[in-house]
This record gives C-alpha cells, sequence and structure tokens, in this order.
C-alpha cells in the first residue's frame, strides 16, 4: 500500500518552521510579511526542484501542478496556508501544505498516472493580518471591490502588503476562477480543539464549517454616584451585561450545544470607581453549523438581551456586524476520507468545524472537504500549539489515499 | 424670630453662578482654575465689604471672621466650596458657602454678641481636580509631603495651580491649624441622593460619613479560541466578574442595607469577539458607615469572589487600593441641627453620607457637623442639579439658628 515518505515530510516540516522561528518555539508569519515571504519563497523552490508547473496568481495564492496526460483533465486542489497569527505555532497551516506537497511529490515518485491534475495549494491570509481567507476569497469570487477598501487589518497594511507581493486590488479580483476546470478542494488542517484527542480518534471528517455572527450590544442605564445611589435605586449597564452572559451561556448548554456564544469584550462607560456604569458594550459571537441552527439561536440570544434589558429598566441597542455562512462539505469526498482512514486503520468522526477555514471559500464554487488531526490540549494560535509526528503523518497519508480514491472513482 | 435676608442671599447665589457659568446653565470652576479664582475673588471682596477679617492660609483657603468681643475666644468654623467638577452644578459647594456668607452677615448686622469667632470659610479643591478634600486635609493635619507629590490629578497640574493661588508644598503642609482655637465646622450641602426628596424632608443630618475602600479584582482564566472551545470547557474571566457582580449587589441588599458596592470599570483581555476572555480586571468600590460595617462587608464581599473564583477554575488576585476612614459627626451639633430645624418647623431625618465631604477632614480635628437639603431627583455633578430657592433658605436658616443655639449654649 502506497504511503509517503515519513522521513521526508517531517524534514520538510522541521525545515519549514525554521522560517519566521521564535524563541519560544513557534513560528510568527505574518501574511505577505517578510517571514511570510521568505516561506513562499522556499515552496516556491520545492516546486520548481520537483519540475512541477508554478504559478502565482493575482492574489498572491501559490500552486505546484503536477500535470495529468488527460486532454481536457480537470484540476484537484489540495493544500492550505503558510502564513500564521503573530507569535503563533508550527502547525496551523503549513501542515497542510506540507501533507499536499508531500503528496503530490510521492505520486509524482511512484509514476502514479491521475486522471486529473493535482495542484497543491498556498492561499494568502488565511490568519487575517490583512483580511482574512483573502486568497480563498478571491479565487471563489467572495470578494468585492468595497472589501479590499475596508480590510480587517486596515487599508494601508494591506496597500504595503500588495506591493510586496507584486499584486494589486485589480489582480486580486481577476483571482476568480470558474469552477468548470476545478474537480475539488481538500485541505488537512490541525482541529484547534480536543475532541479528537479525548475520543482517541485520529482523524475528524468535517461536515460542516460553523456560520459566525457577530453583534455588538449595547445595554444604557444611567451613570450615578455610586455612593449616594442606593444599590436598590441604580439602573446599572454593567449588571445588563453581566446577568446577559451568564444566562446566554446557561441557554447554549441547554438548548444549542454544540453551538458557542462568546462575550469577548466589553467596554464599561463612563469607567470608574465610584461612578455606577451607564452605558455597556459588548462584543457578542455565536456560531453553529447551519443557517436554521444560527438562527434559532440569534432568536434566542437576542430575546434574551431584551429581557434582561426589561428587567433591569435598561434600553438595549442591537447592531449586526457581519456574520459568515456555515459551509456544508461535499458529501462524496467527506466518504472519501473516511474511506481512506478505515484503509489505513485510523479511527475517524465526523465532527464540525467551529473555526474559518478556506474550504468555507472553495465550497461555493466546487465540492470541498477538510480533515483535523489532533492538536495536544486543543493549543491554537500559540507557539505551544502541538500535533505529535505520527498525527501529521496519517494526516498526509489519509490525504493521499483519498486522492487515489478519486482517480480510482473518476477513471 | 431671627432669619437670613432670603433676597440677598438669592440674588448672592445667581451673582456666583455666572462665574464659570456654562451653556447648559451650570458652572465649570475646577479648583484654582481661572474660574475658580474669579469665584474666590468675588468671596474675598464680599468678605472685605462687610469689614469681615480676611484670611487666606497656606493651602489657600478663604476665612471671613467676624470677630467677637470676647478674651480667648474660639473659633465656629463654617462654610464649604466654591470649586467645582469640570461641567458640574450650580449648588455643589457653593451652597455652603453662601449659607455661611449669609449668616455671617446677618448675624453681624442684626447685631448679635457672639462668644466665639464666626468665620466663613472656602475650602479648596473639595472636588478633586488636584487631590481632593485638598484644604480640609491640610486644614485638619491629614496631609504629607508624600501625598503632595502624588496628587489625583498629577504633579504638574498641582505645580501649575500652586502657582497661580501663590502656595507652596511647604505653605500647604504649614496650614495645619491646632485644634485648640477651634469651636467646631458646620457645613451645609446637598444631598445627591434622593432620600429627602422621597421622604418629603426639608433637612437631612447627617450622622456619619461613610468609609470608602477601592479594590482591584483580576479574574484569571484560559484565553481559548471562541469557536473551537466548547462553552463547558471553558475557563472565561468574564464570566467571573459576571458571576460576582451579580451576587455582591445581592448579597449588599440582603445583608448589608444601607451599605453600596460598585463594579465600576472593567478590563477584558484579550479583548476580541472570537477569543474567550483569559483574564478581566474588575475596579470594586464598596461604602459603608463605620468601620465594623466595612470590616462586615469587605469579608463578604471578597469571600463571594473566592468562591465565584474556585466555582468557575479561576484564579483570583484581590489588590487593596486605598480606603477613606469612616467619619462619625459630632452628636451635640447634629442635636442643635434638629433643634434649630424643629424650631424653624422644617421636617428632618438623621441619614449617612455616601459621599465624601470637608467635615469628614474636619471631624478629625474638632466636633463637625454636616446637613444637607434635597437635590431634585438626586442629580449631582451635572448641570442638571438643582434645588429650589426654597430648600436653599432652609438649609442657611438651619445653620443660622444652629449658630445662635452654640451661641446660647457657650455663654
Amino acid at each position: 500500500m502506497l504511503s509517503i515518505n515519513a522521513e521526508r515530510f517531517l524534514a520538510d516540516m522541521e525545515e519549514l518552521a525554521q522560517i519566521g522561528a521564535t524563541a519560544s518555539g513557534g513560528v510568527s508569519r505574518p501574511a505577505l510579511g517578510a517571514q511570510d515571504l521568505q516561506a513562499r519563497a522556499w515552496l516556491q523552490s520545492k516546486f520548481e526542484s520537483l519540475g512541477l508547473d508554478y504559478e502565482q496568481d493575482g492574489a498572491a495564492n501559490q500552486f505546484g501542478t503536477l500535470r495529468a496526460d488527460v486532454a481536457d483533465a480537470k484540476t484537484l486542489l489540495i493544500g492550505s496556508h503558510l502564513d500564521s497569527v503573530p507569535d503563533g505555532g508550527r502547525y496551523d497551516g503549513a501542515l497542510g501544505v506540507l501533507c499536499a506537497l508531500e503528496v503530490v511529490r510521492r505520486l509524482q515518485e511512484s509514476e502514479h498516472k491521475l486522471p486529473f491534475h493535482l495542484a497543491c495549494v498556498n492561499f494568502t491570509d488565511e490568519e487575517g493580518t490583512l483580511m482574512g481567507l483573502m486568497g480563498s476569497r478571491a479565487v471563489s469570487g467572495q470578494m468585492s471591490a468595497d472589501d479590499l477598501q475596508n480590510p480587517r487589518g486596515g487599508r494601508s497594511r494591506l496597500e504595503a502588503a500588495m506591493q510586496r507581493a507584486g499584486i494589486s486590488d485589480a489582480s486580486i479580483l481577476g483571482a476568480r476562477r470558474s469552477p468548470d476546470n476545478l474537480l475539488g478542494y481538500i485541505e488537512v488542517h490541525i482541529e484547534q480543539g480536543t475532541r479528537l484527542e479525548q475520543a482517541e480518534l485520529q482523524v475528524g471528517v468535517v461536515t460542516a464549517l460553523v456560520g459566525i455572527r457577530m453583534k455588538r450590544l449595547t445595554f444604557t442605564g444611567q451613570a450615578a454616584h455610586a455612593g449616594t445611589t442606593p444599590v436598590n435605586a441604580r439602573r446599572d449597564a454593567f449588571l445588563g451585561v453581566a446577568d446577559f452572559a451568564l444566562r446566554a451561556h446557561d441557554l447554549v448548554l441547554q438548548k444549542h450545544m454544540p453551538g458557542v456564544v462568546n462575550v469577548g469584550e466589553v467596554a464599561v462607560e463612563p469607567g470608574a470607581f465610584n461612578i455606577v456604569p451607564g452605558q455597556v458594550t459588548a462584543a457578542l459571537e455565536f456560531r453553529h453549523g447551519s443557517q436554521e441552527e444560527l438562527d434559532a439561536l440569534e432568536h434566542d440570544l437576542l430575546s434574551l438581551a431584551q429581557t434582561v434589558a426589561d428587567e433591569r429598566r435598561l434600553e438595549l441597542e442591537i447592531d449586526g456586524l457581519g456574520e459568515v455562512r456555515p459551509a456544508a462539505m461535499d458529501v462524496t469526498l467527506t466518504r472519501h476520507i473516511e474511506a481512506a482512514s478505515e484503509v489505513l486503520g485510523l479511527g475517524h468522526t465526523r465532527l464540525m468545524s467551529f473555526a474559518g477555514h478556506d474550504p468555507q471559500n472553495m465550497a461555493n464554487i466546487v465540492p470541498s472537504a477538510l480533515l483535523f488531526v489532533p492538536s495536544v490540549d486543543g493549543i491554537s494560535h500559540n507557539p505551544r500549539e502541538y500535533t505529535p509526528p505520527q498525527d501529521c503523518i496519517n494526516g498526509a497519508n489519509v490525504l493521499l489515499h483519498t486522492v487515489l480514491r478519486l482517480a480510482e472513482n473518476s477513471e
């Protein structure tokens, strides 16, 4: 049975981890910064030394393609991203690119004849130093000219990055690809959670990437002297947010699992020891696996916020701050991943991804799939992020056999 | 029965309210700023036109003294402060100085022979633009050279103010007065609360100014990905603060009334939509009438914080950030105020002051008293602060008759 060259694969992993290496053992490679550019050059040289077709598109996505000797062959994309959060870990993103690189290389040297072109892809700025999932948004046509004017990291940072990468607004928008010549997209990623670890399973087969909705809740009461205003005569906006946050978590636990909710930031006005809070703004985020589940969760959370406001004689204002739509993964691809795991004797389970990944964009234009390998203690976006070598190897082998199954089933 | 000249008193009030007047109908006279200096010059000219002994001490406190024709007479101080918070109201402080001015003037023109010197005082910086209760702290010897190096408003602001007022560190510390030649201190002030208004009473006789304790509570959990970390697997520091704040208010209502508690400022780290709060710092303040009551309240609040931390698997750190000790008012003086209110047919009640005032310092060296008149809706430190004219007049008349009763009882 074909399997990857584990030694070579782990050596690549070690080599790549030196680029942007931090003292604490992680890597810091913000998108299109100096370290990311160095990692990209490393990947390009790997592609070129293998004799793969190398291409960088208008959004600076990199492709190394093993071309099939078939007329009108479509392309199967496999990969992930090389950029990291500032002071991040070695595995998030990099693992998926290295699995894809090794799978392409193994199939090339095994002289396996594929009925499709197989391209290893490194998507630009998955982590959002610039705008988040930028490369896959561009490729899948999920980006507008307006988006480029107001990116998450600020326009001036994006402009500097575009200049360093030799791309432009126009080239990014032009990176959109027609689904007609694409077969699908498959990504290996670390779980960034503990479900696999706790279940002692090797492979997580993602059924959907959850949708995310963000709201700003503003509770307004009456700022007051914290000495002269009796406790039972106050309209304390902080107590409103406190009450809401506690009851929102209970609500999710009782009725919306495995959905999640977070009150991640709170601003208290005027904000002094001796003044009862008059206005408090809370950043609310919640996630669930489908639009229906998100709608139900949103309804319950916002009703709760209004109930709390009414009970405490507070005014409530709710601002929507955008959303990420849930993305279902392709059923056929997920079944191939499960079958490949079986062949390799690896324990697997279906689960949802509660973090965003490039397949959520790619699923808009082509059948897409995402598979997880375990993360120790679920630590992520942190230098202590760790996945044992065997789990990394498993991920690459599952990807290899998934590609092989697709090849068999396409012939 | 002697009473103040209400027309003259209200005309003074109107005239003084023009100094530092704001568009919204209040006044802005931060201590020793241009407007406060103008108000002080106005008061000095009032004193001098009456032929009172005028003195400004080393802490810039102003005294206008009606001298008794008695050997070895002591001095009774009556007054308050002319400074305001930025963009404050007309009544906080100013009312007490104007009541005292009118009482001195009325007794002077009535040729009443007092057995003590009667001094109208304007204490410097009660509101804390510079350091808070500065004038009375200096007079009562509650200030150190260190305090002057680290004032609440910053050293450079204090230095500029000292230069404008022609005072120095040395002169401020030298303003300390011996209690030997002082008889007492009595102040009229607006309530800054609604207890009198709700009870439809005209006079509040303060039994004690509450003590205040300030703590910084830091709850530490684990910052985590708000998507991939299930709700029941988190150590969310914000939920700790939320739970504490709600239960702390219930605790005070059930067990420590009329004590008060406030969580007035909260800082969430890292503070993002998609990160479970890892560390949250809360500014906690609580007030009560005696050291014993404060000790009991502190014990219960800090035990509660630890209980919440334990229940939620959080670490808790508690930092003390100083305190204001409670100050009991003089029993004999408060009885004279009650008797004076009776004579005038005014409804009165005993209560505690939950805000700080100069009598809390003066009580350290001489018998001191504080009486409140109503504030509409309890609004304070705000241009909308309002006390109807008749309530202002009542305050001045109660002060007048309290002074007369003291004179009778000293003879």
